[in-house]
């Protein structure tokens, strides 16, 4: 016999598409749905055509939102002095979960990429422009993440507001929280070093 | 505000209904929906229902199919004389994919666990019964897992068959192939021994 029935095979194949599910987890997903109630699979399904019915960009910050302007930016009580910069919407959430941020965010959408062919106009970066020009940002505080791409575009950003009055910073880099001083790499091991402060 | 809008949140608690996949994944997963493609979520969220429109239960072993009687029992080139007794559907296809066995399935859709309260009449097991009233079955293999609760349904059948003319067989225990002696457990290195075979 082949060796699964088509409706599951293909079931299979949207499981094994997701970020992180291998092949054999999307077996063992495609299953689960074999055996579950009907009225939870269409439970499910409704979930996923829901969440691509109602969630949209912010027009103002590019968070996502079921409204046109996001919660965050709705919220006069938040600082109007600084953006947080970040790559995508979960560290918004990320960043939101620490509850010592009181800014507002600005969400690129990706970070430039030369290898992967994607440029400054490829994410949200002309719109955090023009945004800066109306209003009364003082810090932009970039927290895109620490790898090439992040950096490249922490420095792009940076580059552009040079002889502004808007200071730009970057999250600390330096040894994680309850870690562990002999597993840091070198380079976040150098950089606390560098980054060290008076006690 | 509110940590994920009701759209994403609802997503995310389907997702970590799914066995195997923690509130981080869930999160991963349900953010990955939001930037899909519309078509290919939608894609997604028909599978899941079309699984559930056309998969059934095959009226003669109980395999998962999208006919009345699925593949297998309907493949008349397999030897007649042999059924194997599985739990789930997925031990059906791990069999089929060693290519070493040619007879017929019975999916008992779980095994006996007093603990969780499943008796034989919750297992497939009557159905089998009746099923081997009819045919020519010579042997039937136990294939249910080496756990407490297959053991229990392994011994359960073939207590019902004793004094009947089928031979009631059982996998053999080992040493897994290309595993290591040293990391096998006590009771599996046990019964590798006691198993132990001439060369």
């Amino acid at each position: 016999m082949s060796k699964f029935i088509p409706a599951i095979g293909r079931l299979i194949d949207e499981f094994a598409r997701l970020p992180g599910v291998g092949k054999k987890s999307a077996q063992r997903l495609a299953f689960y749905i074999v055996n579950m109630e009907q009225s939870q699979a269409v439970a499910f399904a409704e979930a996923i055509l829901d969440v691509k019915r109602k969630v949209r960009y912010c027009d103002r910050c590019f968070n996502i939102t079921d409204q046109d302007i996001c919660e965050i930016c709705q919220d006069v009580k938040r600082d109007q002095q600084i953006i947080c910069v970040v790559e995508t919407p979960r560290d918004v959430i990320a960043i939101e979960n620490t509850k010592e941020y009181h800014g507002y965010y600005h969400v690129l959408h990706g970070a430039i990429s030369p290898m992967e062919g994607i440029g400054p106009n490829d994410v949200k970066i002309r719109e955090l422009i023009i945004r800066l020009q109306g209003d009364e940002t003082k810090e932009l505080i970039i927290a895109t993440n620490p790898t090439i791409e992040g950096e490249a575009t922490a420095m792009y950003i940076s580059k552009l507001l040079k002889g502004t009055d808007i200071k730009v910073t970057r999250l600390a880099h330096g040894i994680p929280v309850g870690g562990d001083l002999e597993y840091a790499d070198e380079i976040t091991l150098a950089k606390a070093i560098e980054g060290r402060r008076l006690l």
